[in-house]
């Protein structure tokens, strides 16, 4: 039987292309946050892909709404059409990747699981810091020392398959693998039944992506 | 006005030792979590340690009982008379001051708030792993890489005024601070009165404490 390891799964590209990426050499157990997102269809976008790739999610609900001062969980405006790269966005959500990654931990120490995949990248990005490599690099030292199970010459590893992509090349890799990326969710500002607004940063760099790998977009717009 | 600081108050007797010290130089934020322990009495007693500063505790609630595993959050009996330091007791909290830690981290970001105060020390302990000093140096690197606030130099401080200090030279310090230890709540076992057990690690290191510090130890036992 292959090693456990653990893929924080938004239901995003990324996190998917991840999944199918661990799938190779481990047993995956998929962590999905509930962290009090407004666009909450990526969360049923989650669920949807563990049970496609044969998985259970683990739902871990905490709420990020309590500080607030994001797009993504407070009453801010998603921006449409703004120039990606220039400065990070009120799109970022304070210390997320950091409180994910934590209860990732606990949750590998209490299962004596070594391995945490997760999707960031630091090429077609919005500017967050903590989808950059040296951020994760430190929470890894962090992590090691943090425990009690990493004692014994047992190590954490964060894995980041995904750091050096392009999203075209993300989703060209994903396709090898067999992806149907029309389950998957992106987008910041999606209407009521879940369609994709086309003009936030995240349906930007996607649609991008599918432009430049030459790859039908499945998304459904508004 | 001072700077504002966050100081993690647990209601035991080192957190509000840091909170008098941090009281020296700062605007106090303390921030209390209500994490699943069974021993609720220290939350109690962190409210009313807090209300006799003068301040508001910031109450965070979250679930370590869904990672269980320790005596302190899941069915485990809490070992009493047990050697202390030989190795890491069940009374460990898998990730909890990583988790602790990256919440307060998320309210300095959202806040502007540049120091966080946290009573670990590692002289008289139960060897957890997050309470040693390589740990919370780690911890203060990744923070700086993590977030979007302390990119123009600003940087975050993890202080940790009890790190190489016994557990009488924390009594006797708190002592000339002013403090009455009688309001710290520090059993892992109390009873429905919170009455103290005297046999847990934590009665057992604040016992000895006041007696090493020839201080009367104020601590109402069962």
């Amino acid at each position: 039987m292959n090693k456990k390891c653990i893929v924080l799964l938004s239901g995003g590209l990324d996190s998917t292309t991840v999944l199918k990426i661990a799938q190779k050499d481990f047993e995956v157990v998929p962590i999905v946050f509930d962290y009090g997102q407004r666009h909450r269809f990526e969360i049923l976008a989650a669920k949807k892909i563990a049970t496609q790739n044969g998985l259970k999610a683990k739902l871990i609900k905490i709420d990020l709404k309590q500080f607030g001062n994001s797009a993504l969980t407070a009453d801010i405006e998603v921006p449409k059409n703004q120039e990606i790269g220039n400065e990070i966005p009120v799109t970022y959500v304070p210390v997320r990747n950091t409180i994910f990654l934590s209860y990732a931990l606990a949750y590998c120490e209490v299962e004596k699981i070594y391995d945490i995949f997760i999707g960031v990248n630091a090429l077609d990005y919005s500017g967050y810091p903590d989808c950059r490599p040296e951020f994760i690099s430190s929470f890894e030292t962090m992590a090691n020392l943090a425990t009690k199970f990493t004692q014994n010459n047992k190590k954490i590893k964060i894995h980041t398959p995904l750091i050096d992509l392009s999203k075209s090349e993300i989703i060209s890799t994903g396709v090898k693998l067999g992806i149907d990326y029309s389950s998957t969710h992106s987008c910041y500002d999606p209407d009521k039944n879940g369609r994709a607004c086309k003009e936030c940063d995240a349906c930007i760099l996607r649609s991008n992506g599918f432009k430049k790998a030459n790859i039908n977009d499945p998304t459904v717009y508004q």
